[in-house]
């Protein structure tokens, strides 16, 4: 069986990857790139780095015939483009972060505008493939997790579900390559401009916050707030997270290992770092891993969680890919 | 009058600062530069991009007369070199780490030797030019600020001797340039090592940990504790902090624009950005500038600030020339 | 005497750059900063790396009193802005290539646009400081040299005015940093697409081919024709340019030494490095100076110069003060 | 069937992307990896973006069994370790140089040491696919081209065959990544040293100039000398080769993009791109395509060559498995 495949907003950084994965993805065929800008131009002419030689067809889907559209579409475009016809006719795993959030008070809040599908919000599944993974795969339509998210909500999950920290105090101080900010010209992403340059951005405010709080409420049980800080790295790929909480309880590195691996030691995709080595993004680079480890600061008592990952693969594409490898029933690590 | 000025350990990045610094200051001549390795070179031969044509001597001292010399050597070095003899032929400012704590048990626990000379420990005056500007005009020995702590100390003193913060919750998570880790052939070091990467290190458990809290303790007129936690940028010089802590009383940020102010309007080289602008490594690449700004969150009641320096400049070489100005009354900013 | 200065196009990296040098200048008040696009905000709010407050005004100059006009502006708009009335108000010293070339012809070929002003480009003076100083310090117009062009210039006019390689043959590989490509928001200078690529760009058509080849023309006294391929290197600043010629006669490296010391040796910002050290980008960064060096390959008979120096300082801005050094008769020097 | 295949020197960054190549390839099991130093240790102990759990073993291959053994030792280390009893029992694709000359008196000119073996000499085939095919699949032991070289011949190869272009001419200007470098522990490879800087080095006496006179001398079947200048560029892969030639006979594109095509339209990793469309170095990366395009300019009757590779892929580790696929009859790009 092999699938027919779609993507629609394929010439940006997340398009490409996809692109690239699935050109090897031994149970997929690419059969339409949906492209604003460069309809009638072939995918290898603009990126020559790639051998796909298939052609941008426009947006519009009504002649397409799909098993399954990936979806790398700016915010705000898939929440009026899909609809429950569309999703009758093809499976739609929309990266944008459009179906993500279920309480829709926050698209207001954080994406400034009013979400027109209240339905389709509570139906779609939120693809974070380790903690979703039965749901993923009865899903026609699924909200592809963000990436500084997927991050955060893995490193943090374990910790918060058992209550082992004191909810209240978690401090994400995540950083991140400029691939995440995308393709888009503009001047602040020129090289001259990250290149021998560190930064903050969107401190106390970044549209992520309430994706993983939401999240990590479910998690608990109860309500929860996050401090979530991301900065700018000059490199092109990769983030890492360094996490901070109060412990609410004695518990040391040992027992802490036993409790993550209880969560993840059948994921193939989480690698929980043998003691003392922590994660860096080089390590996770152009892979779907999600490496992760932490250090219990007996000083201070407070847990550390140091968490990385490939903003486009694990934190995008890749993760894409798992959740329709769990959508069709293929071998979770399938392509990768 | 012009000063007579030497330079111990000059062939190391910090080393190069400083003579890049000095050679242009309008009140010193460089007479003297000495090192390990070099001797009988001329600094130009090994370091083209200077016009500086001195040569390397020997680290000994006997035949040599300065009224100041840098000391940029590595840790344990000048713990035992440093001397009342030496101190009367000539003022010191040492660059490295060993006469900065004044509990010599933190020698023993975080750099792994036991200090020889605790009376000089007591007499050095410790080498943050703002914070010890009195102190610093009437020394003999002064130990200059590390890198991280300068940037660190900078960004919370104020909050800290006003006590607006609860001390327990301070986190600092600090983001270095790779010229930090000096000129030492370490793979760890390579450019494909660093590049496209980003870590963590020293998690819980850096040097420049208790410097930190010595100093925000006497500031806080008791004993804190904080969280530091260091990470490498692939980028040359820049150092970035972002510091959290729970606010311990009700206060708007115009409030505490107005603290900060109190503190640092009269200082030279501390730039409290404009509202929501926030520190950024490039703006202050190359200068002996601390910026530095904060956020209150609303949500969560925290304090986030966000400072910045240059590693090599301000936390490092230029502060230490800095310090010679306020030693030899000059005016502070000469030579920047 | 403090000479009142202005810059038209002051927000792009070569008017950042202008600002900078002009800022620490002894004998220069910078007072008035023209801009397209931010007239009314102040220098520093815009880039807070720097300490100067003026405000941006519009490109009017009819009210505005100054000595020196430095325009740092986009091809195609001096050529008609500059005007003999304003001549006779200030002196103006052009960045662009608008009154570089010669031949007219050359416009419309390479620049794409009628040149309006022939008179003008008659009287401007061609501002490489080195070659044109007698010229420069006469002049009311100075046509400001180009990046490429000025390093490859100075690489190659001693051996062009002495005839000792074969003028058919000369071979300019040139590679440059990304600010060579100005401040726009362009896809291709985004850091993703920069950063871990080089690429060779302009192959056989760059706008630097026909300014390189009127100046050594002019140096050979007959017609010469170079070939030229400029590279982008991912870093910020710096030109390197690998120059290839055959020998024209028998001649040794001790003999070619002494006819480039003959045409250097009293130039202060041209270092001719010593036998077998070859030029960095980094020996040149952020100052004025040109460094250079050759070897004869004895198996080809061969000549290979390597030409350094920073694209933003001894390629633009610095040369551009240091030829404003010359007009006013300043030290030649005087701000570096 | 499935290959037991062995890597003798897997530590460095060669070795590391063999693993890498290897551990996907569908028909081998990487059973030996050997290395002086790491002796015991786990290879993802070591290095944690890999998965793979083999130890380390000795240098000693008395007792190991294999079907194929990649060296990816340092030069002079397998002119002496491969001998016939060896060769008996396992196929070798040696990385380093020591046996790519075939002239003996190159390697005390170019690598100072006296070869001690020249009839194995004799008897091993260049490993540049695309030229040797045939010879490869008969081999047992195969020198696996260089990564300047592979890049250099294969743009030249048709040009040269063919005598188009005047054979004293010919002007190789190529800049690297830094991984070509090697992982030594090196101060002039650390990331302040490199990053922000571009130099050329070797310049007129680099080892990879007999290597490619060697074979450019083969295909054109009489003696020539090439000029080679080799660059450093701030990245961490990639190299990129813009060479230069006079024309031998008046040809048009058209004319000599047949040339190209007849000798590469069916070499699966050769990418002529299409007209106009220069090679980058990131089209390239992390695969094992040759990606070449030319030139011609009227003005000068020149030919301009753009070649470009990933030095660690199609330059080392990538080239030396399609070596392999060869050997064993595989299809030539199993494992891409």
């Amino acid at each position: 069986m092999e699938l027919k495949v779609g993507i629609l907003g394929a010439s940006g950084y997340v398009g490409n990857e996809l692109v690239k994965i699935l050109s090897k993805h031994p149970k997929t065929k690419l059969t339409y790139i949906g492209s604003k800008n460069n309809v009638g131009q072939s995918y290898n002419a603009l990126y020559p780095h790639s051998n796909l030689s298939l052609q941008f067809a426009s947006e519009d889907l009504s002649k397409i015939q799909l098993d399954v559209l990936f979806m790398a579409t700016p915010h705000e475009f898939s929440a009026s483009f899909i609809n429950d016809a569309l999703l009758k006719r093809m499976k739609i795993i929309d990266l944008s972060a459009d179906f993500r959030l279920k309480n829709l008070r926050n698209y207001e809040l954080y994406y400034h505008f009013t979400h027109p599908n209240e339905k389709l919000v509570k139906e779609a599944v939120y693809g974070l493939s380790e903690l979703y993974c039965e749901e993923i795969k009865k899903a026609r339509l699924v909200a592809n997790a963000g990436c500084y998210t997927t991050c955060s909500i893995l490193s943090l999950y374990p910790v918060v579900k058992e209550k082992v920290i004191d909810l209240s105090s978690i401090i994400i101080d995540a950083k991140s390559g400029v691939s995440g900010a995308g393709r888009g010209a503009k001047i602040e992403n020129l090289f001259c401009e990250v290149n021998e340059n560190f930064k903050a951005y969107a401190i106390a405010s970044h549209r992520h916050t309430p994706e993983i709080e939401e999240q990590l409420s479910l998690a608990a049980n109860e309500e929860l707030k996050i401090q979530f800080t991301p900065h700018l790295v000059p490199m092109q790929r990769g983030i890492l997270a360094s996490i901070y909480a109060n412990l609410a309880c004695d518990l040391d590195e040992v027992e802490l290992r036993k409790i993550y691996e209880k969560y993840y030691k059948d994921k193939l995709f989480i690698r929980l770092l043998p003691e003392k080595t922590y994660p860096q993004t080089h390590f996770v680079s152009h892979s779907n891993f999600m490496d992760l480890n932490f250090c219990i600061d007996k000083r201070t008592k407070r847990l550390i969680i140091i968490g990385a990952l490939d903003n486009l693969v694990k934190g995008a594409a890749g993760q894409a890919v798992q959740n329709m490898n769990l959508m069709f029933d293929f071998d979770e690590n399938l392509g990768f």
